[in-house]
């Protein structure tokens, strides 16, 4: 049997239990009760070990060794360096690094749950140090083996090809407008009614209507499901795709389009290539195109006014109020507001807060600024970019979430990457499909051939750079994600 | 590290991946949707190799060797014996043996599905043999390691210690009085007016009913659920038991007693000992005394006159017509038919299914009696104890359900064991509380803390006869369930 070959059959094993850890996770997450935690996580503690332990195996070195000699065709080859890629990722760090980091990381997140109410800097910014530290030991290692900087190491995990060297141009780019176009589009919409949501949304309403949207969206539910959950995610796997929501009763806002979001990872999930099930180049291509996808459904279909259409129409069904009338919903889902909340933030003002993140995250990471800095640089930075100040405000600026706490670095450019792949992908798409007549028409299917063809079908057999160049004619540039918040904003 | 202490590390670990699989199954059978089924097959495959290499382990052998001789307390020499006999279960068959009787009890089990319609015992006939030959051989290998006859040795799988010696004693005891007992109730009944259930039951309203009835039988929804899925189960573990239930909209009957059934499988699982967590000893003794539980519920509290009076009161508050007047209700919960089919049989008549089947398998695994046999023993058989003729009546005869179409020879005898389990611990109970007043108050903990310090919290540390004989003071007889049947049914 050829080294690929078993390599493949290693892949698929792993793969199996995998899904039983997606799987779980969902369960985790959507239905288990609150006392059944502790021996849960026993559990998922022991699935996790035989997952590391399946991935480091000794004899996989030679495998690929060998199968890097065999003769391969091309989609074999790229198989093969997906497979060594996430083998490289699984055996590069220590066991004691990587025990170090989850105390750590816990200890600074379960402190940070009551100093931010607390607004306590200098009680956090203590446990964090350590996060930090052990963080940039973890980059260093991985820079070691990649030839990069640190923090292109950590960008790498979740968006394989990207360097802050084209993420610098990029939000270079990206500076140079989006501040006066936030002020611009506040400006125009001075002079707005909304009607807000102010009356009881029955969250059995909101899920009834939720799966119709979700049908309008061809969620293929022979093979997933729609939940709840505390935090909305897509989970499973792609015969078995779950999406959470939440309803909050008071409105009805966030889960709609949330749905509608979740909706866009799914298909992705239950579009990727099925010959390809089991092995990595059957999975989707990272995180940014992930986003780029739930992007897509949220903010290129979900708020075209004939989708807003659709919108209040389905509404009208099981709600009454003016509020869903279709023009006050495009409203609703076109406001833009000055915050200092990423979670909150609209579509025009996201990338305010994911370009700050990045610039301090990167200098941190690379050690050019000290974990003490962060405070003063978000300031200065929230100044700069949406003109406002978080001095001495801590708990609403760099203490606002959880994923500095337990030493995720490098993941947040993927949500402005998604934003900026969206608007690529819809700017192609317009070439060859009416976009706008074909939601209108109810029957979404040339949107999502489109992308089935160019994107869920192709997994990760494609680096991301050729996947957006073969579905656009182009690489990844800021242009269309201009033109596209200039066109809804302005 | 003592070699008893190696033996729990490897329990525990077991145990975890026992967990995983028991969660993914009530996934399966509850939430998964139809598409997802042939990947997750492939994972819970993966997942079943893993647990059974794991148990097969070479250096097992020597472990429990060096234990036995090793200083055990009392407690630990039973949780010895319990790890040791699941050691000797999962190392005893062949590799090829559980192949080909998974290939041909698939086979057969297809087949069956149309075959039983077309009421076609010739066609199934040629695919049981197979079957049944390959459980023969199952039961050799089994008879030879444990001295016992086969037959004795397929029952030692699921009610250990027992034999057909003690069945046999027992089981004739019943036929003494049943078909007699039988005919007087349908005699006594014979003017009752019962109103069946003829409006239309929402599934919803059906819901809230079964959870109110939950909570009077205190189930823990901290560490438990109530689901819907096509075959209701318990499922799911200790810290998080998963029963489900199924809802005919045009019936109540059904779902309302199955909950409380399942609700005596569930509180047995969440009272288990917690300290024992992860070893065999920490499980539930026996499928019969499994079910002795879930009857105990079902028959014993559920059937009890002052908790059908809760049952009419509860379902006041949901549903409206007569049928749930508590003298109705009663009614229609002791209501005796002699019927073909097991799984639609009464209290009082599903002994006679149960026996029937014991005689006729019991031979049959032994060799005393051929495949071909089994219609005619049926008809016989169905004539003796319930009057009724099933001659060229297959359907609704021996090939009425899917249990022995896959070789599950065994367990059948569980059932009635439960049941005559269940009328003991009642009368054993009834010493020393007032069953009827405290069932009538409301609030039923004195009842559960019985069974919690006798049976829940003994998990697997006495032999099934200990267990029974310091909760009654005797070996299990016949008596007590006669009684109880009489007082109830005469």
């Amino acid at each position: 049997m050829k080294a690929f070959t078993k390599l493949i059959e290693h892949s698929k094993k792993v793969a199996n239990f995998e899904h039983l850890s997606s799987i779980i996770g969902w369960d985790q997450a959507a239905v288990m009760p609150s006392g059944g935690a502790k021996a849960r996580s026993n559990a998922m503690a022991e699935l996790d070990v035989h997952i590391h332990s399946l991935m480091t195996q000794p004899h996989l070195g030679e495998l690929f060794a060998q199968a890097e000699k065999e003769t391969l065709s091309a989609s074999e080859k790229s198989i093969l360096r997906e497979m060594k890629r996430e083998w490289q990722q699984a055996n590069l760090l220590p066991e004691s690094l990587v025990q170090a980091q989850s105390l750590a990381g816990s200890k600074c997140e379960h402190a940070w749950r009551t100093q931010r109410g607390e607004n306590d800097w200098s009680g956090f910014e203590k446990n964090w140090a350590e996060v930090v530290k052990l963080s940039q030991e973890e980059a260093q290692i991985r820079a070691e083996a990649n030839g990069t900087t640190p923090y292109d190491a950590m960008l790498d995990i979740y968006e394989p090809g990207t360097t802050s060297a084209s993420l610098d141009t990029l939000f270079a780019d990206v500076k140079t407008w989006l501040p006066s176009l936030i002020d611009e589009a506040l400006e125009k919409q001075q002079s707005d009614n909304i009607l807000l949501p102010t009356a009881y949304y029955p969250a059995e309403k909101q899920k009834a209507l939720g799966l119709e949207v979700m049908k309008l969206l061809q969620f293929d539910f022979e093979h997933g499901r729609l939940d709840e959950s505390v935090h909305p995610f897509c989970g499973g796997v792609p015969t078995d795709v779950r999406i959470t929501t939440r309803y909050d009763e008071s409105e009805f806002v966030q889960s709609l389009m949330g749905i509608v979001h979740e909706t866009g990872h799914a298909r992705y999930e239950q579009g990727l290539p099925k010959d390809l099930a089991g092995t990595p180049a059957g999975q989707a291509r990272s995180m940014g195109i992930h986003e780029s996808q739930s992007l897509f459904f949220e903010m290129q279909i979900g708020r075209n006014n004939a989708f807003i259409d659709h919108l209040a129409h389905m509404a009208s069904k099981h709600f009454s109020g003016d509020e869903f009338e279709k023009d006050n919903l495009a409203k609703i889902y076109t406001r833009v507001e000055k915050g200092f909340i990423r979670v909150d933030a609209d579509e025009l003002t996201y990338p305010a807060h994911v370009i700050l993140r990045y610039e301090i995250e990167r200098d941190l990471i690379n050690g050019a600024i000290k974990h003490t800095d962060v405070p003063e640089l978000w300031n200065e930075k929230m100044k700069a970019y949406l003109g406002l100040s978080t001095e001495g405000n801590f708990k609403n600026g760099c203490m606002q979430d959880i994923h500095w706490t337990d030493g995720s670095f490098g993941y947040f450019p993927s949500y402005t990457l998604g934003a900026m792949y969206a608007a690529q992908f819809m700017a192609a798409m317009k070439q060859t499909v009416d976009v706008d007549a074909v939601i209108r028409s109810g029957d979404l299917t040339p949107i999502f051939d489109w992308l089935s063809k160019n994107i869920w079908s192709k997994g990760s057999l494609l680096t991301t750079d050729d996947l957006v160049r073969e579905a656009t004619g182009e690489t990844l540039n800021a242009k269309h994600f201009q033109a596209h918040l200039k066109g809804r904003y302005l």
